[in-house]
């Protein structure tokens, strides 16, 4: 078991050290230049196709974006971005807010993130005080045909910072492949940082379901790239506790795929919705 | 039947007259003003709520963005927006564009809507010169359990532009309520139009699957605003043809209600697929 429920159903994950800190929480610790200018040192590690991954670089614009806020009740509600251009490993990126509007219950934003004098991606963010009100989702089973396990009874896959349950193969050719994820260390008990952390896993994994479905049928190899992102955060998001990422295919044609994805922790709790199409060229 | 499919495969909807322009042309045909900036000449009427329908300013939008290409080859690929503030009937709008990329396959683009000296409306949009693949989709059956209809069969309920035909209650409570659309007349044989009456049109319908499915058991009644929008573009569209807009509920708290759907022709082939976050505050 990681992390706690407390008596106020406050979910708390793993501690970290006494001033100890989450290595997402160094990703996102950005330069401030002059008003709302940020510069991301970026790590030398690329991605599989010598990227920087898309991710990586969602985050630290979400957490410009964060960075300008001035209510301290407001919360990620929502993002939307556009992969303008693959970005490179160990160069440093420049964010640029845009404060679109501070209203009572909403605060907008938009974030251009440029490398080299070009831009890489472009963000639109929206941040919410938290409201009362219904609270339900249809369950994960409704909308996709993966079959119930638990993590701990599937065979392990460790990365450097995630650790993965795979069940198996896709139940369905339109579903992705199934999968369980959790950041292997503690992150701080800060929904922003959380918030962040989230954007950063919502981008591992959500690719696959937007695959065409006869691969095997179809010449040669795949370039993949990411086109867009979008996040919608609904509800805490414990990086450390184990959460299945379902994700299905909603349409493959014009060499592209989109997919969407739903994060659930273990209790079945639908924490997070993700969109995401990619390019598929032969 | 509505139009006819040439032998070239190209879906054509019926004919306007010598000279005649569709009224959707008409309130897309904006103003230029200097370089990338365009004005937009309201109509007074209004939405149920008294605002602007959103639809329109998005449509408009997407407009202005494409009159800013420079590749004839180029088709709307995808937007994602946020409705920053409602919008009034009869008070211009302008639509100010900026070129993010201009690139072989891509380009992409920025528009902010304002009226009255500030942004009612931020979209960030692609555009991709088409491209072989895959062609495929699942079937609408398998992420909806609405009952099959042809439209044909179902009491019609008229507009003043468009037609629909409603088949009854939503089949489950996390589906939105299903029901078929047509425009009455045709529009011009124009991908950048039809993508454009497309984008009006996908905001007729996604807001009540959005809707917390205990709404009877909350007090007093709600407002509603729709919060953000996507489009995803995928086959030809040709609006006075009849669709089927499926639509299902993905989440509902914080007050905020998340929606995706689908337009179908009656062959059953997937046109666009959409999204939008609604505000619900009781």
């Amino acid at each position: 078991v990681h992390g706690t429920l407390g008596e106020d159903g406050h979910l708390s994950g793993g501690a970290l050290g006494a001033g100890e800190r989450s290595w997402i929480a160094e990703l996102l610790d950005l330069e401030r230049l002059d008003g709302d200018v940020f510069v991301a040192r970026e790590p030398e590690g690329a991605n599989n196709d010598g990227r920087l991954f898309g991710g990586l670089i969602a985050a630290q614009s979400l957490s410009a974006a964060c960075s300008t806020l001035e209510d301290p009740a407001k919360r990620p509600q929502s993002l939307h971005l556009y992969f303008v251009r693959g970005g490179r490993p160990g160069v440093d990126v420049e964010m640029t807010v845009e404060r679109t509007r501070d209203g009572r219950s909403f605060d907008t934003r938009r974030v251009t993130a440029v490398q080299e004098g070009v831009v890489i991606l472009e963000m639109l963010a929206s941040f919410h005080v938290p409201e009362d009100g219904a609270d339900t989702h249809p369950p994960a089973e409704r909308w996709l045909s993966v079959a119930e396990a638990s993590p701990v009874e599937l065979p392990p896959s460790m990365g450097e910072h995630f650790e993965f349950r795979l069940p198996g193969e896709r139940p369905h050719v339109f579903d992705g492949p199934p999968h369980w994820i959790r950041m292997i260390t503690p992150v701080e008990d800060d929904p922003i940082i959380r918030a962040c952390a989230l954007t950063y896993m919502s981008d591992m994994g959500l690719m696959m379901a937007s695959r065409p479905p006869m691969t095997a049928a179809l010449p040669g190899n795949f370039m993949v790239a990411s086109l867009d992102h979008s996040v919608w955060f609904h509800r805490p998001f414990v990086p450390d506790h184990w959460h299945r990422y379902q994700t299905r295919s909603l349409n493959n044609n014009d060499a592209r795929g989109l997919a969407i994805g739903g994060f659930y922790d273990t209790s079945g709790v639908l924490v997070a919705s993700m969109s995401q199409e990619a390019l598929w060229r032969v």
